[in-house]
């Protein structure tokens, strides 16, 4: 396996777009990210293009990539459509990691994109719905937020985390998503404010939960020599692994600890290394569980550390630097490389008003997707290295 | 690129299965392949699911292949759930075939499944023309049939093709299928049945196209240390290509000549090398266009290939032997996988009562999936070696 680098990384900002089509959304992304990758289009080998819901939501089924790739105007390539829940644009990303690593490719890229917002927030829920076994899950009529609700509450159960502590996430977040542009919600909230809003599912607040939206992200995925070539600052994709749910007893290594241990093995780096991190805050509360599973603090640490600020953007380990799927919105597909984008920006020095000091070396990104039997389907963990 | 192999291959028998689930439906392959195969089913590294209309036909989306895994309790590994139109099959079988030519795993599963038939033929026509471009061919209200119609009617007037030759592939598909435990129709038609049934879209008739139908298929692809020890005879993925539409001008070569090229190339033979063949045949006389765009004889010849009978499973260069598309069904995410099957089967000297002789070295399988701009989305060419 040899060394694969991100070139190019772009994104739309999220939002609602009733009117632009799955092919509208990613145009700009894809382009962006060529051009800024300074190579010839007619040189990208293969493209992944990761989708969840358009079927159920457009229309447009089966060949999603392939009209989004006519309307970007490049064909004959291979089109990989791919599905994996909320990890879809993750999983796009890991296929253009491995194709590139194993110089089956020179170029690759990965694009995401959703569109869930229709005008008709229950016919959205109903689509989300999906991504856990209709047959199981699907007849207990359990959406996300309940099954995140009854993890939160285990979780306070267990460690004495406050509803103050979960509030104080969402507002972490809220307040990155102020800084950056490419983020659905831009508007500040107090603890208070988290608290008082409406009920979804105990513990979690609307203020808690991601928006509804619509976006697309796009990178492209080359060798070293293409992205010492860009005159940015190259960065190394040092791992990136994909792990499924298991029928995981108690006691056992969850999805998220097991995936992103392998992460770090194959990166060649500890939780200590990780200076920035993308990981997959659907309800904010969650994100505090994922410290702990992503070996951040210990077990039960995670309420001290959100106390002691530690993950704000001014942090010693900044986390959702962009907002995250709070607040920057969760286009499904789009999200595993909207995370990837924010950890290169800042990587490089180039997150503006959000932007670490002093610039991040190692980074990570951590996305979720689907339900099955209480264990998040699919989690797929990326670690960068800055050079 | 080390060589990779391919080692237990299973179907269902394709067929009408209103009360199964795509879960089901994908059991009993996925087991008799691993067991088959005599491997660990620990050893797994990687499942990539092709499947096309999942999320429109039974409301399972986003996790198709999750669910499938989880019925079949294969877990924790990296489930990739692939989409390329009636060529998702393939597109899993390319990749699975990646995967372990790279060396990123050592074995890889490729499941394809689908269920079309809903007990309602327009809503099953609805789903499949989600393979076109909405917003373009959906407008226009065209789907496959009349696609088909429009190349072979140019066909026919470029090459004198007759409406009998057309009929006679039909024959030749019908009589492998009625040879074939695993084809959806197994009755014998004559040419006058075929003329004489149903016109769908001029020239096309009733018995010349495929049925509606319900399936699933898999394979593991493997190292040759794993295939010898099958005690089977070998069989080496020589290459595996896939290539999408392009904006193909007059003269220029089409995606299958393009896809087929580069796919013979990369096995090192050309196309007099081939001794089998299963190709993409929706609806029958289509089959007359590929002989030549795959190059098994020049522009204009193939009518003089069916009139000799050479493509019959007792002929020169027999083609779909299996029943194709037409006779066998064409469950759409499970196509790609069966074709592959019953080359695997004919060189392995599985095949039963339309088993060629002698045993053939080399076979071709050619996949097709949707439609942008009149030209076939995405097509998929395998070939294979028995050592």
């Amino acid at each position: 396996m040899r060394e694969s680098y991100i070139l190019g990384v772009s994104m739309t900002r999220f939002g609602k777009y009733l009117e632009r089509s799955l092919q509208d959304l990613a145009y700009d992304p894809i382009w962006t990210a060529i051009h800024e990758s300074d190579v010839d289009p007619h040189d990208i080998d293969i493209a992944f293009v990761g989708n969840a819901y358009a079927g159920l939501i457009t229309g447009q089924e089966s060949v999603r990539g392939q009209v989004i790739m006519r309307e970007a105007g490049i064909t004959k390539i291979p089109i990989i459509n791919v599905e994996n829940a909320c990890a879809s644009g993750s999983t796009a990303f890991y296929l253009a990691h491995r194709a590139v690593a194993s110089g089956q490719a020179e170029l690759a890229l990965a694009v995401g994109v959703e569109k869930l917002f229709c005008g008709d927030t229950r016919q959205s829920l109903k689509v989300l719905s999906t991504s856990s076994d209709l047959d199981i899950e699907g007849r207990m009529g359990i959406l996300f937020a309940g099954i995140y609700a009854m993890r939160v509450q285990t979780h306070m159960k267990n460690h004495g985390l406050t509803r103050e502590q979960l509030a104080m996430v969402a507002v972490k977040n809220h307040d990155h998503g102020a800084l950056n542009p490419h983020a659905q919600y831009r508007d500040r909230v107090t603890v208070e404010e988290v608290l008082n809003s409406r009920m979804i599912a105990d513990p979690i607040t609307l203020l808690m939960t991601c928006p509804l939206g619509d976006g697309a992200a796009a990178l492209l995925v080359g060798t070293k020599e293409m992205a010492l070539r860009m005159g940015k600052r190259p960065i190394r994709i040092a791992s990136s692994v994909l792990g499924s749910f298991d029928f995981t007893r108690k006691g056992e290594p969850t999805i998220a600890c097991r995936v992103s241990k392998k992460a770090y093995d194959e990166a060649g780096v500890t939780p200590q290394h990780i200076q920035v991190a993308e990981v997959h805050d659907a309800v904010a509360p969650i994100e505090l569980y994922l410290y702990e599973e992503l070996g951040f603090c210990g077990q039960g640490e995670s309420g001290r550390m959100i106390d002691r600020r530690e993950t704000w953007f001014d942090g010693k380990l900044p986390v959702n630097t962009s907002g995250g799927l709070t607040a920057k919105g969760h286009p499904a597909g789009a999200t595993g490389l909207a995370q990837v984008a924010e950890i290169v920006w800042q990587m490089r020095g180039e997150a503006e008003e959000r932007q670490i000091n002093p610039i991040p070396n190692v980074g990570l990104a951590e996305n979720g997707g689907g339900n099955m039997g209480g264990e998040t389907a699919v989690v797929a963990v990326h670690i960068l290295r800055g050079h």
